[in-house]
C-alpha cells in the first residue's frame, strides 16, 4: 500500500491517474489548486510535509481549450503551467526527497528522425522554440523537460495523444469520429489507461529516474484508424481529409501540429512497455461499440 | 502630480525609478513581492482597486545573482519573473484599464543587424530561443516581449547595460573597474537615470504604447571607455583584455552574452532620446571621479 499525491487531479490526465493508482488498491491524495496552491514552493512543500506522499504525479499541464491554439493567446499562463510548474516541483521534491513524475509530451519532435526510426529519449527536441516553427505549447512542454534536466528525482513520462474507449472529448478516437475533416499522418499515441500503469510500474519498478516514451509500440496512421473504424463497425462514417498539411494549416488550425513516432525501446526494456498499437486501438473500438460509447 | 506603482521598488531598478518618480513630485507606492504578491493576478488586481495607481511600473526582472550565468541553473524562476509576471500584469492592466511599463532588454539581439546600423524595435529577436544559442536570460527576455504582443496598455522599455556614477556593483563603469579581464565589443549602453527620465516621459506625453529602445544615442567599445577613463583620471589602471570571444567564452562565462548596438530614432523622434554616449559616459565618470565614488 503506498500514498501517492496527484496534482491537478480533477482534470483529464488526473482523474484517470486517480483511478489507475485506486485499481492497485493505493491511496490517492489529489490536490487541485484550488484547495492548494500547488504552484507555489511554500503552500507545496508545507502539505508534502503535513501529508507525507511516498510519491507525487504531476499532471497539471496547461493544454489549451479547445485545443492548443488556444496556448498562443494564453502564452504566460501556458509557461506558467508547463515549464515554471515542473521547476518549483523539482525545488521541494529535492528538498524533501520525494520522488515523482512529469508528464510531458512527444509533442516537441515533429517529422522523420534523422537516421531514421523512432525519436529516442536522448533526442534533442526538433519542435520547440530552438527549432521553429513549433507551437507555443510545445515550446512550453520542450522547457518544461529542459526545468527537469539533471532531476534525479522525477520521471518525465512522455505522452503522445491518449486514447481509449471513453466517451471523453479528449480521447482521440472520438475526436476522429467528430472532425469534419482529417489529416493523414503518421503517429505514434498512448493509451491512456496503458499509459497510467506505465508511469505507476515506474515507481513500483524503482526504474532510473530520467525520459520514458510511453506511446503503444509501433505508429499508425489516420487512414488505418478510420479503416478499423469500419472494420470495427464502430461507425459507417464517410471520413474526409484534408488535401495535405497546407490545406490543414490553412482551413483548421492556427498553429501547426506535431506529427511524430517516437521509440520505445528503452521503456519495454525497463519493463514498462505498452501493447502494440493495432491491438490497442481495436481493442477500444470493440469496446466502444459493445457500450455504445460513441458520443 | 501622479501616483505610480512600482513593482519590485526595492531592487535595483526599482529603487531608480522611484527616486525618478521622487524627483518629479510625483506619488510612488512601491510594491514588493514579500509585501504584496503582485505576481498573482487576484492580488495584484485587489491592491489596484484599492490604491488606484494611474500608471504601473514593471521594474521586477528576474536576472541572476551575480550574473546571468545563474539563471542557468534557476530556469523555472527566470522564466516566471521575466516571461509569466509580465503576461499576469497585463491581464490585470488590460482589465483594470491600467498603463503601465514593462522593463525589457536590448541583450535580445546580439552582433550586426542585417542591413546594417542598430537594431529597431520591429526586428526579430535574433539572440533567443529561436535563435540558439542564446543564454537562458536572453531567451527569458525575448518570451516576455512576446507575451506582451498586441497590448495596447504598455510600454516595452529596452534597457542595456546600465550605467551612472554611483558606486553599485550593477553600475557598468564599476563592473569595468573590477573585472580582472575585460571584452572588447561594441554595444549601446543606458544612462540609469537618463533611462527612467525616459520612461516616464512616455508616460507624461502620453506616447503612443508599444516597444521603445532606450540607450544613449551611438554606441562604444570597451576600449573606447577604458580610454576615457584614462583620460578622465578615474583610474591609471592598466585594462586586461581577453584575446577574443571564444577566450571569454572558456575563461569567464558558462552562458554566452549578448553584444549589440540598438537603433535609438523611433524614441528621439517621439521625444524620449537620451545624450550621446560619449557626452553621459564622460559625465558619469567625472562624477565618480569628483565624488570619489570609485568602489
Amino acid at each position: 500500500m503506498h500514498t501517492v499525491a496527484v496534482l491537478g487531479y480533477n482534470g483529464y490526465l488526473g482523474s484517470h491517474f486517480v483511478r489507475g493508482i485506486e485499481r492497485r488498491g493505493w491511496s490517492v491524495l489529489g490536490l487541485s489548486r484550488s484547495e492548494v496552491n500547488y504552484s507555489e514552493v511554500d503552500s507545496l512543500s508545507s502539505w508534502c510535509r503535513d501529508n507525507k506522499p511516498e510519491f507525487l504525479i504531476n499532471a497539471a499541464g496547461y493544454t489549451g481549450k479547445p485545443n492548443v491554439d488556444a496556448c498562443e493567446s494564453e502564452k504566460s499562463e501556458c509557461l506558467f503551467g508547463n515549464a515554471v510548474l515542473p521547476g518549483r516541483i523539482r525545488e521541494v521534491c529535492e528538498d524533501l526527497g520525494i520522488k515523482w513524475g512529469h508528464v510531458s509530451s512527444g509533442c516537441i519532435y515533429s517529422g522523420e528522425r534523422p537516421g531514421g526510426g523512432g525519436w529516442k529519449e536522448e533526442d534533442e527536441p526538433n519542435f520547440c522554440f530552438s527549432h521553429p516553427p513549433c507551437s507555443f505549447y510545445s515550446g512550453t512542454k520542450a522547457l518544461g523537460e529542459e526545468v527537469l534536466e539533471g532531476d534525479e528525482n522525477s520521471y518525465v513520462w512522455r505522452l503522445r495523444i491518449p486514447f481509449n474507449e471513453e466517451a471523453n472529448r479528449r480521447n482521440y478516437l472520438q475526436k476522429l469520429l467528430h472532425y469534419e475533416n482529417l489529416l493523414e499522418a503518421e503517429n505514434s499515441i498512448s493509451h491512456m489507461d496503458e499509459f497510467v500503469e506505465s508511469c505507476l510500474k515506474c515507481f513500483e519498478l524503482k526504474l532510473q529516474p530520467g525520459i520514458y516514451n510511453l506511446t503503444n509500440q509501433g505508429s499508425i496512421t489516420t487512414r488505418q484508424i478510420t479503416n478499423w473504424m469500419h472494420e470495427e463497425g464502430v461507425t459507417d462514417k464517410e471520413f474526409s481529409f484534408f488535401q495535405d498539411e497546407t490545406d490543414f494549416m490553412d482551413r483548421a488550425v492556427s498553429t501547426p501540429r506535431s506529427n511524430c513516432v517516437l521509440d520505445t525501446t528503452k521503456s519495454e526494456q525497463a519493463g514498462v512497455g505498452m501493447r502494440p498499437v493495432e491491438e490497442a486501438v481495436r481493442d477500444s473500438l470493440r469496446k466502444m461499440k459493445q457500450g455504445c460509447l460513441v458520443f
